[in-house]
């Protein structure tokens, strides 16, 4: 089965996660990962901007197949879901606009695949992402976020080829 | 005073409204204005990239100096301010992409700037942009709500240069 390179976002207005993993079969391998820290004292517009221009660049750089996002329908509140969306939005253009799928995964697909156990906590979920690429180091909560939704699109990639499911990069 | 040309957007993830229009002083001109309609079965990071991509064009035909949107704060509820916020971040970063200042405004100052009442209904909005601008025709909603946010920001801008205020373009 040929290599996949896919970036997974955890999106944010004020700190986007990206987390690049390579797939190969059954195996992961931890290409890189990072945290987007948007200066809060930007107009808005300007920090959609950056989100969009990082990533962009991140893409450029690491040349990755395909993009790998949360698909998110909770938020605080309104407030909060309008910013989040925004920063959702400027992410995923970042991808489209270079031409990479986007695949979305809710909450729950991302721990099943990750934690094995839909209602695993977030705190699980960084640590299993700890665990499964040796990253001793302490892993800042968005980027392992966005390594676990990069991670979840991998497995399930690897599930559709291996039943021949309708399949996809 | 220079003319100043002003690229006003109603965002959506299933229409997105722009009008454009030219100031000049006190006197406003009608540039052009329509409807971005977003195929409803597209998945949705590709119905961000028709909004930008859409928008990016306009903007590269008819050449604002500014975008003016609507600063939301309200949906009906959280699942459509992220669908709204995404669309609204892809609008956002087709004018910042090349450059424009955005400019965002609440709705109850674009009603003040178009009715001259801040608790005017969305048809009032509507009616007065259409009698201002001589728009028989059927203006359309979202067509008529971004015009009202570019006549927002040229009012505001024309006030600003009059009075001397920190000026914008």
């Amino acid at each position: 089965m040929p290599m996949v390179r896919a970036i997974g976002i955890d999106p944010g207005s004020r700190f986007t996660g990206y987390g690049i993993v390579e797939g190969d079969g059954n195996r992961l391998r931890h290409v890189q990962n990072g945290t987007i820290r948007i200066p809060p004292k930007l107009p808005f517009p300007e920090r959609l901007k950056v989100i969009y221009d990082r990533l962009s660049s991140i893409i450029q750089d690491v040349q990755p197949h395909c993009m790998a996002i949360e698909d998110v329908f909770f938020a605080k509140n309104v407030k909060s879901a309008l910013r989040l969306g925004q920063a959702r939005g400027a992410a995923i253009l970042a991808g489209v606009n270079v031409g990479l799928p986007v695949y979305e995964y809710s909450a729950l697909q991302i721990k099943q695949a990750v934690v094995g156990y839909g209602k695993a906590g977030k705190d699980q979920v960084g640590e299993m992402i700890g665990y499964l690429f040796g990253l001793r180091e302490l892993l800042e909560s968005n980027a392992a976020d966005a390594l676990a939704v990069a991670v979840c699109h991998l497995n399930t990639h690897a599930s559709r080829v291996r039943w021949k499911l309708p399949g996809t990069l």
